[in-house]
């Protein structure tokens, strides 16, 4: 998927395929946001006006570099995913073994698939948090790339929260279902303000 | 550029090269958006449940799928536009013939590095738009993804917003700034409500 070219991504991702979808989508957006990150910590270390960052932007950019890594492997996880699930209601359900195989097969592949868009959830948010820093600190001459970092690191989390959602209701294990959802809620709360913090930083320096 | 693949994009991205940034990633996270409108449209036509609103799928699919080829092109533009900006910056300026030839190429280069950005945001308002559309009326099985579209066509559209600003602030023709800034001011004007509305429906849905 992720030697796949831009071009042919995008037009998969349109075609009536159920795979790629919303949920690579999502991991691309937060990667790119840990990309944009990590261009303005290049752009800010080494340079004599932000010396006085220059161990913080290092250490950022380790982050940022691991998150983005993380990211670009959830482009697939999604997929996979999806997969299994398409796997599972495709099974035999004649008989009651062959009902109940399918059922646990079912149950099995939507607890996966609501697991890999929380880490992209979890992950999202620390780009969020990432970005809000560079967006303070980072080398004014590609601040915008900090203020684009948190805007997809918040589309990031935000769509793949609706994966989560959408999955999540569907297992029948309601203690799972709601360890997640509170999971989801928890990295939901204050990524908002913190996005139109950092934006607002971005924003007044350009401005 | 959207030929090469979503792995190498992003390691470019997060590069101390300029070239790819923020406004790339900003087309991208647009043609998502469309792409994403597309999908929904394609898994909507032909349902016999949906067939009240096949003809205005079909509409919204055509549509959709001509800002995705938009905003595919756009990735390259960006690069062009600020590399020509790069390249003037690079000129000659010992002489005042040649500092006059660098400052009209400058000024030219920014007003290009203006309208592209703003292009963007144009095209990103217009993927909104659509996505609150199939968000109201997609199937529903794919709602998830109408909600991702919006997410990922309001981040485009603020992060190319980010651009305009950096480049018209240089501009020294104030009336064209000024003509581009209320554009701009024009285009953003409601996206966050209809973003957000849209949102709204698809948790509704998924909940």
């Amino acid at each position: 998927m992720k030697d796949s070219s831009i071009e042919t991504f995008l037009e998969e991702l349109a075609s009536h395929a159920a795979t790629p979808g919303g949920g690579s989508a999502a991991a691309i957006m937060g990667a790119m946001g840990a990309a944009l990150i990590s261009m303005v910590c290049n752009l800010t270390i080494g340079k004599k006006k932000y010396a006085e960052v220059e161990d913080e932007m290092k250490a950022v950019l380790e982050k940022s570099e691991s998150l983005r890594v993380a990211l670009t492997g959830m482009i697939a996880d999604d997929v996979m995913a999806f997969d299994q699930v398409m796997g599972a209601y495709g099974m035999p359900k004649e008989t009651d073994e062959e009902k109940e195989a399918r059922s646990e097969a079912l149950q099995a592949a939507l607890k996966t698939a609501t697991d890999v868009p929380l880490r992209c959830c979890k992950v999202s948010r620390e780009v969020i948090d990432l970005a809000q820093l560079v967006s303070d600190k980072g080398n004014l001459n590609v601040i915008s790339d900090a203020g684009v970092a948190v805007l997809a690191g918040n589309a990031a989390l935000r769509s793949a929260a609706l994966n989560v959602l959408t999955n999540a209701k569907m297992i029948k294990d309601k203690d799972f279902a709601q360890a997640k959802l509170k999971e989801l809620e928890e990295l939901l709360s204050g990524a908002e303000a913190a996005t139109e913090g950092a934006y607002g930083v971005v924003e007044g320096k350009l401005s």
